[in-house]
């Protein structure tokens, strides 16, 4: 099986190497030099001219930025895409553009599916946590494709276009929450009534045999038994857009979703105020799972 | 090795069910002839004079109750406390009146531990994580009885007196707003944008390589899967004191813990209003982990 890669950066690297380490060949195009050589390295064959994959391939996925970013490469790849070509979108598209998509896709006769991507950096290792949506046969097409990418079990089909992305949208809402709950509790053990609780200690207890254990405080763990007093992190905390797209959603059918707009209005004040302890835990577990960046000053 | 246990109801009889199963021979007490009879199943041997107890054994582990229990039962024990003593209360007590039960016990030569417990129904079979505050030698005599009952690496010593209570007590602040924040999406899946979205296949998915991947998120797809629309339940959400504690403990500190109070005020207003099904999946998973009482109408 072939497919073509469009994206090379964090993410599209860790999606290559899983794809080429399961026998799959990679065609991939990235507009950074730098990108295209770290994927040539991992077994990715680059090409220069993004149209030209559409000819060599039948399935196309994509890992760049979600908006015009998305709209753009599918108009570069449109007049050499054959009948029958599947696009996967395996970023953090709107699933509303990526409705639009599907539908305007569909009138040429290319399938589009939206495959929402969950697991970070750590994803390259260990498989990612795929909620796909789009045509059921095209997404039956492409099974070698996600199961190659995905952990075990870590695929499944979620409904109709843009099912994917709005399931991995909720996902990152409630991730947002949870990130900030776990940082609220460890912030109360450091800056609370005992000033002498080793908070890593904690931590790492709570990884084994408590109610909230979890792969986010396992990173909270790995993060706090190395630094416990973040001095020299920045408690500004940065976002894509899904978190407020969670929230306007919410807001539209009357859903209420309290803590996961708090946690995005904390962040908003993170960033202008420079954030307090609980929020620079949340900055390091971003870097932590998926290279978001983190000074020591200033934004993110 | 030989065990007091005061306190024979669902956690006290998990607890029971690892110390016996782990060789150490447990003389129990209850005031509930039900609870004694299970205990009596389980191998504890039981005693109905809970005074009789402290001639017994060096050890006692309390799971009664917080507050007029613990000290109801301990002023019970006090003429018959031989010196040395350890007196290890497993229950959610407030860690202020940890510190006092320790100073008071310490001028009679009886060491007290505090000890948070967690992990719900689930540990008896697969362990408990403990958090365990006092005086270290204490600790460090009772070690038999806590391997016995933690999940393997489940047990920590966290500090002086109390320090075991304040960290379960942060662990359940956390707890609270983390069933709140997956609830929540939870909810925005099922009555959102999309009608068709089969909620637990999102819940499955996930606990395979995402982000939010955790023990509660396990249980949540448990709950969905055999029930993903939830109308025989009650949305009013109980709760222990633990949530309370945090937020006034956290305000005491000036330590910011917005989404740990909003979920905590989401609970008082779920038991007005009767809840919504982000509440339902909460109490739902309440009784899941903890075996906390779960009805179709009315309090829990």
């Amino acid at each position: 099986m072939k497919i073509g890669l469009i994206g090379l950066g964090r993410m599209g690297l860790a999606i290559a190497t899983r794809l080429v380490k399961n026998g799959i060949e990679v065609i991939g195009f990235d507009q950074s030099n730098d990108c295209c050589k770290a994927a040539a390295e991992a077994g990715v064959k680059i090409i220069h001219d993004v149209a030209k994959i559409a000819e060599q391939v039948r399935i196309i996925w994509l890992m760049v930025p979600e908006g015009k970013p998305v709209d753009d490469v599918i108009e570069s790849l449109q007049f050499q895409l054959q009948k029958g070509t599947i696009i996967i979108d395996g970023g953090n598209s709107l699933f509303r553009d990526s409705i639009r998509r599907a539908t305007d896709l569909a009138k040429i006769g290319v399938n589009f599916l939206d495959c929402g991507t969950s697991g970070g950096l750590h994803g390259k290792t260990i498989g990612f946590s795929l909620m796909i949506g789009g045509n059921k046969k095209a997404f039956e097409s492409a099974l070698p494709v996600f199961e190659a990418i995905a952990a075990p079990q870590g695929f499944a089909y979620m409904g109709p276009a843009g099912t994917g992305h709005y399931v991995k949208m909720v996902h990152n809402g409630i991730e947002y929450a949870l990130l900030q709950s776990y940082a609220e509790g460890f912030d109360l053990l450091k800056n609370g009534y005992y000033k002498e609780i080793n908070v890593a200690n904690a931590a790492k207890v709570w990884t084994h045999g408590s109610i909230i254990r979890s792969w986010i405080l396992n990173l909270s763990y790995e993060i706090l038994s190395h630094d416990q007093d973040l001095n020299d992190v920045s408690g500004a905390i940065g976002e894509n857009k899904t978190g407020q797209w969670t929230v306007d959603v919410a807001k539209e059918y009357n859903v209420p979703v309290d803590l996961i707009e708090k946690s995005l209005t904390i962040r908003a004040w993170s960033r202008q105020s420079g954030g307090n302890y609980a929020t620079k835990l949340v900055a390091m577990l971003r870097n932590k799972f998926g290279g978001h960046a983190v000074t020591k000053k200033g934004l993110l």
